[in-house]
């Protein structure tokens, strides 16, 4: 129903990060979403870090987030915050990227010590971009995602847990939620 | 008198922030410091956002900030907080790196409206990071500071002002101030 | 259409916050909205400090809360947050006490230097409350609220933004706000 | 050697954040400071939360701070942030209350999932209040705190992480902590 991007802020080329993303879009396009996958590291880093605005690939990241509905924002917390990785990403946007969106915001760490990152960090910077709704977000801790691509992506409690925000999120797209909530 | 790591998280060529690092730098040293500025737009990209630990580049960079015994943070605020370019040479470096230092947080900006992005954005990662003092920090507005490098860098009320905190700074570290307070 | 509690955190018995919500409030009963104000002032300040869940005004309060579909939370900055005496009341309700609500937070203060108080705040506090929606909020000058009776509340610019603001709350609660835009 | 003023948030009259900090009171007296306590549900509610700076209680409270050279502030975790009871003291108190005060930040809560509440949450009101050197905090869980008077306040662990945070402080209000670091 929805057009969905889904950006994950790991520098990791085997992150978990990106694979509880990649997990939580399946379920997206189940409930009927059409869910583009954005990794921040596959984008040119001297473009990023440069501040290159006109950049093919920074013009092209930029249409990916005119064009959504919906946005999940996944990064993995370093330092109590968010990954420079993700916050480069957001600087080269327009300041208003986000405007009439409905955004999703995602951490994963290795310890809940770092939780409220989501709150005080991440969420203070998505609203300024202008977002409309930014949506309950969700803390996964690293050792709750299986590494390798074997068996199930989470431990049951944590799947579920994950399961209720992403479909809290499709609710507020306006997507199709009730039927397909046991088929997760 | 001590030994001072000077940072400036900005991605331009031309920045402002930078500017007002280096005049910041001048007093320090004539307050007796060995300063050693650092552009973090200097470093190699793809080790910033690759997370290469062990590329050369960072390599030195940690041994800057090893070696340091005051540190300062400069960065534009974007998107109501710091640079994703001071984050991701931050995310790079030990998670204690700034263990036993004494930190001057300095923030520049378009609107005194993000004035506490100093406070509630920069201040909790740098203490994540072991700071043992962050000293009250700084914001000055864009347009405060000179664009080129002609007559002084900052209106006189600006100027006092830095000053004051540059040597709060300054005295955190154990340096001598007072003679030279007038010589700013 | 929905029911609203409008709550002031002001400790003013001349509070331009108050002022400033009772003006929206007007707003809000016109687009066909049920308002209930409450100022914390008025509960004993005994029972919200001294945490007495079973005290008759906090029960109240807290089922004020509970039957609300939508909730505005007005509060001065002070010290860059939000006043001890709104905490207070936030404090002795359940901790979920705003799950399922769509929640508009506003701030006053005599400075936009205070802006960001209410993103780095104020929202993680609604946000740990359980909040489903809590839109984009809005914070006015203390200069820009008339202090008494007469004229009106706010000078056209401000009251412009607030206007909207407070569309978008409406909109979120499922409120018609299209016709009756202009008549603000 | 120093004046220090240490400040209870907890509104409960069998607080374990007043028992925690009553213990680190005894370790800072052996270590030869002068040790004020001080808890803020002592104080007249009405004049907290009425902002009766006049009132002898609020005077009172106002010269302890302004004759303190250390402040120890604890707070019991609420809704992801200090209690309101604290911050309704703070308010109360003038703007620069803490101008050139040492200050360490302590907060008590149920699960580390509260951890960050210290750094971005309390830390910027302190900062605000021009608190010249904020040590780094600690967050102890309430499970580790003794809830009766008899056997020990903490398990070792947790006692000597807060040793060393109190000797921190200690040294940084010029205190002799060496030779008593065993005493503890």
């Amino acid at each position: 129903m929805a057009a969905i991007l889904s950006v994950s802020g790991s520098p990791s080329p085997t992150s978990r990060t990106t694979r509880l993303l990649r997990h939580l879009d399946d379920r997206l396009r189940r409930q009927g979403h059409e869910v583009t996958p954005l990794e921040v590291r596959s984008l040119p880093p001297e473009a990023l870090l440069g501040a290159h605005f006109g950049h093919p690939s920074i013009v092209a990241a930029t249409e990916l987030f005119a064009r959504a509905e919906g946005v999940v924002i996944g990064t993995p917390v370093y330092k109590a915050a968010y990954s420079g990785l993700l916050k480069s990403l957001l600087d080269v946007l327009p300041q208003y990227a986000l405007a009439g969106k409905t955004v999703l915001p995602l951490a994963t760490g290795g310890s809940t010590a770092h939780v409220l990152a989501i709150d005080y960090a991440l969420r203070p910077v998505l609203s300024s971009m202008g977002a409309a709704h930014i949506v309950p977000g969700w803390f996964t801790l690293d050792r709750d995602i299986s590494a390798d691509g074997t068996g199930s992506v989470l431990p049951p409690a944590a799947a579920e847990a994950l399961e209720q925000v992403t479909d809290q999120f499709s609710a507020a797209l306006g997507g199709r939620t009730g039927s397909l909530a046991a088929a997760g």
